[in-house]
């Protein structure tokens, strides 16, 4: 399958998306939007791949939201009109849902930036499981800049990856945060030189991921995210009414055994979501 | 288009959705469970009608889920094989997200019940905006009779239709609780003589709420449903901020003048979502 | 002190809040909105009285927002102004504000509903304690009529008093539900003949929760409110550190011992909120 | 065993618990609050029955806490003592386990009322999960009397069987609601001519859910107390994860045979919890 | 207008409120504690500037509450009095509410802190958005020195700027924490060599923020604040409604233009809230 | 009294519990986490000590759970069987109440951490209050490498210890984490040269925390679990009411003259909880 905005391949377990337009400074158009959930779905619900790397090329990792859009969001120029308000939500709960589907999926997604993250680009990476860096990579919650209060999901979710302290500052300012800021400031695990040996390393550790029981690697991604959200109590009781069923003998059985040979371990895959559909 | 399960007409704004198997007791197949979100998006997502009703025919309203589905959930019959959680979590969330398709979306869904409502029958009707029953009519959280947890909704959400002590009585015992008390329980709005006689109101009532701003219905329909699941300070907030833009001088001018000049407002419909997908 | 829309006379430990303007539907206008906080909050921060009776005469209890107030809300006739949706904000949270002052102040208020009471009327009796209504009363959600959501408070209070399916039908087709409706369906404790009938009984029980000792009043009507909003878990550790400090032996030994005597017993009023300001 | 405030007689899976000091009106003494949960964690965790009816006999249910337990609570005459709240919240909180032993237990628990129940009695039947009463039965939150505000459950649980504004009328009046307001208000069930035949039916009702399949009762009282004090999204994936090992194939069938063939099932208890422990 | 415990300078838009009693190490007085949500509210509602930068002179940034308020809290000294804990609490949520001003203003609040920063003087500045330091500067949650548990705002904060861990021994021992420790943690933004640099770099970022569109700024803060307290479905669902609204194409087209062009925009002030009041 | 995997010792206020089976890697076996909770409440309960600190010895801080318990864990080897999801159940919860009595205790609880800290050794110090560790010590979310996703509370917790994007990719990969890196990204306060420096300093800060008033503290380390747990208007109103009655005027003049006379505080103990047991 060919996308517009991204290139995608599969090895080892690993589905590398990889956005193509660094000529267009990667900027998200509607397409990139459209095709984004599209890929993710189609990995996970398929169960294609075990784990996401989501990079990019070019001087910038992405220009953010592509202006191009604003015209279209809320489907009329008059506020006035009865249906702008409707509209508007529709549209912005679309362009939520396209990030969001990162984080709903069941399997790790690991990005790589290179470059300026702006705008929608760190709505983008925040939605992401993880986050590495080259050095001379930064973002910036740029909207500030064009007069807008970000919107597609910056907010709600760094405030879990940096102190908010920062985010207030970054958000009023709408200063450039550089590499090893980010990674101090727990936005990113890691900074490498450069874009080769950040996506050799980034690529060697997704294949580590992609190795791992992915029933357990699931059970992980979605404990985490549960517990963000919740209580300590609710998320002690949820993750052991999940084990109830999650624990699976034969699996840690392998994985034991295998780690004792000091081999590979052999795991089931994820049971595709789609071949389930009435 | 044509349903297995269902016929749809669609008349003075009001779809009006006839579960079509009465022979079969309105027996929830996967069909049903398919079909039904698809029914409901389609008239919500393209503004075909501004409420529905839903409705039945035979001795029997809904006799629940088929029973032929039990042995595709989860989609192995071994407990210990290691994707059988994994299957069913995503059975049982389908299954969930086809009645909830009835709470999300934008339009009140009313639904008439005759006869015997027997497990996902009652589920399917907790989903719904408003019930209201013939005097024969009864329901019975059922699953228990066999051997099962109700799972797709019915706790979730007739905790806010009934006290909780009459709740835990049908649950526990599996008995059947008549039209008139599921009236003065809370559960139905009302009770009639028969089907003819309940469809004629409920098909009026569903008249007079089409005939109504359609923005301001979905409002409330939204505000109801988040004020049901959030503290009140939040919820004040909620729909401030939802009425900054959802207040319509146009359609609040209309209205006025229309109960002025007693005649029918003449509103706008709800913007479609399907045609604004890039 | 004297007040456009308000009587207010105190007498036995009872402010008696009386809306004074029959002959204009007591229409909430402007002053309303600003006098009964100011009220509610004189008679509790300076512990004039131990309840509040809210009452109104005429044949409609409250009419509602005042419709020449939709002009000024928002300051601004365009939508596209830029301050138009941070004025709009302001705006609703302080009619919000005005109402929750009923909610928020430390002793019970309880109201006597004649005759009609219309849209922001219901947004009004919601936000009191308890509701007593004469044979000939109703409520109507009125707002839909003239295209408008409630936002004033209805729906994130009325669930608490009602079974969701009713208040969905009341939002959505704006009827009016009488008297033993209410009370059938749990928004009124009682309806009473006539006027002066449901005056007097109500009088009584507010000068019989007058004589009861203020603090425990007071920490059954925060326990109430914080128990709605929170889980079990949560509200029942929240009462037992409350009362840590607030369960007053000498209070209780007069209670005991003016119950034993058949007399009323002599108790503190509620510390005064205004003196202690700095 | 044999205890000082309870008689407890188990038969056809059902543990009869009864409260035996008519003569002292049932009062709640320190060994009611030590034995009652003591009792309810034997039957409950040795799976000694699978129903528990909590019922009692002369003209009092209960008369609520005995007035000598308030000078051990917080265990120092004097409030400036500096341990004095933290006495006193251990020995709230000790009083609140006492009874959440009746909510947290997995087995349902009946509770039938004749006479008078009283403050700490109103307490414990809330903390029940169905109550029946006799027709000249009444409860009333008592503790305004003496100086109180109820602190060991009433108001966190009592919400979600009647509407707020009748609990609050109840708390600030301390008022008597008999049986049959009760009943119409959410908080009984039913209502019966006198304590025998409340007995017959409530007994009769016991053995029926005795004779249903445990682990799907189990099931079922997790998922209302959880649905209760969670949003409407969180309880929909909550049972679908309890699901997932909780559907039990061989009990499904075992329920479905007994009801074709007319017959009791044949289910296996719950797994006792005592002799799990290490 | 003149302040005892403040100077309040407005210059290109940012509000700078200095402490001005450093002879008295700028401790906490009940002036203090009237007087700054006074001058917050004052700048925010008049909208007299964008930013507010509080900051203070001499060897103590803030010696935190006056010892002398002790004795005025919950005015009487016999905890055995009935009023003591009801008095208790009007005390303290107006002692919380006056730091809380800082945090639900509309505008962003910097402080910069040289010298020590002492129990109430740490409740101070997490109230604040940004937290500056000069190289000698430190922090101590000094009340378990005085035998206090910090009440008026520490903990429900400032675990959004530090690890838990953190957090606890602080509280425990009561250690100072110095500037680089404060950086390294998250709890101050930048470490800056003395006060003069500080105040020159910390008055450069106010009037930097002071220069972006004050409505998008606004919406920055309320965004970040709601987050920080909702579930990240919540979070992502509100600033979706909130920019319904206040998305300004005006201020956007402005905000684009004077980027491109490189000048200051020309933004709208926040509306202002004081003259809106009926 | 002696214990199969710990020794006590009580010193100075605090309890030092020692892990005892170093060549057995301090693997988590049935008596550990039977003994645990007991140890805790047995020095809580019983006031023994104000402070403890949780250490080990040996290469290995703690091997994690004991593979023989795997075994053991829901009681049935058979998935399928009736009553294997109910008996895992129990057993998860009780490894997670074991663990949890560490964060419910009223005091706090430091841990001392050298060489490996294993799976289930991450739940146990991450339910501590604070965690240091010599510069040899490293961490491992194991649980991914024997096939399982981690239950017994590491998630729920770690998230108010470390960015989420670093839990991510230790929980997915399973890799170690060094002290130094725990200590940057947030886990582990300090780190020390070696085990007997490590000891000395804990040892040092435990015994100055445990010459603080205990009450303070107590109420500090449940605030601190409070605010981390609920909204910061819940935290800051909770605050407030415990301190009604948990600000000693005798304690806080005796910490201020001590301070004064720079000697160490004369405090009360801790109520004990057994003794007041009916």
């Amino acid at each position: 399958m060919s996308y517009t905005c991204f290139d995608v391949e599969i090895a080892d377990g690993v589905a590398h998306v990889k956005m193509n337009r660094p000529e267009k400074r990667n900027a998200m158009i509607a397409a990139f939007w459209e095709e984004l959930p599209r890929i993710v779905r189609d990995i996970d619900e398929n169960s294609k791949a075990r784990v996401i790397v989501l990079s990019s090329t070019g001087p910038v990792f992405s220009a953010g939201i592509d202006v191009g859009m604003f015209q279209d969001i809320g489907g009329a120029k008059d506020k006035n009109a009865p249906q702008y308000g409707a509209s508007f939500y529709i549209d912005v709960k679309r362009l939520q849902a396209s990030l969001s589907s990162l984080e709903n999926c069941r399997i790790p997604v690991l990005t790589a930036i290179q470059g300026g993250c702006y705008g929608g680009g760190v709505d983008l990476i925040t939605a992401c499981d993880m986050r590495y860096g080259t050095a001379d990579s930064f973002i910036t919650i740029y909207e500030i800049n064009v007069g807008m209060t970000a919107d597609v999901g910056t907010f709600p979710r760094i405030l879990n990856h940096m102190p908010e302290g920062i985010v207030r500052e970054l958000a009023y300012t709408g200063r450039k945060m550089g590499a090893e800021e980010c990674k101090s400031r727990g936005l990113f695990n890691e900074v490498y030189a450069d874009h080769e040996t950040m996506m050799s390393a980034v690529m060697d550790m997704a294949r580590e991921i992609a190795s791992k029981p992915p029933l357990a690697v699931y059970g992980c991604k979605r404990a985490i995210t549960y517990s963000r959200d919740h209580s300590t109590a609710d998320a002690l009781d949820n993750i052991a009414i999940w084990n109830m069923s999650m624990l699976i003998p034969s699996e840690m059985m392998e994985a034991m055994m295998a780690g004792k040979q000091k081999r590979a371990g052999n795991f089931k895959d994820l049971p595709p979501v789609e071949t389930k559909k009435a």
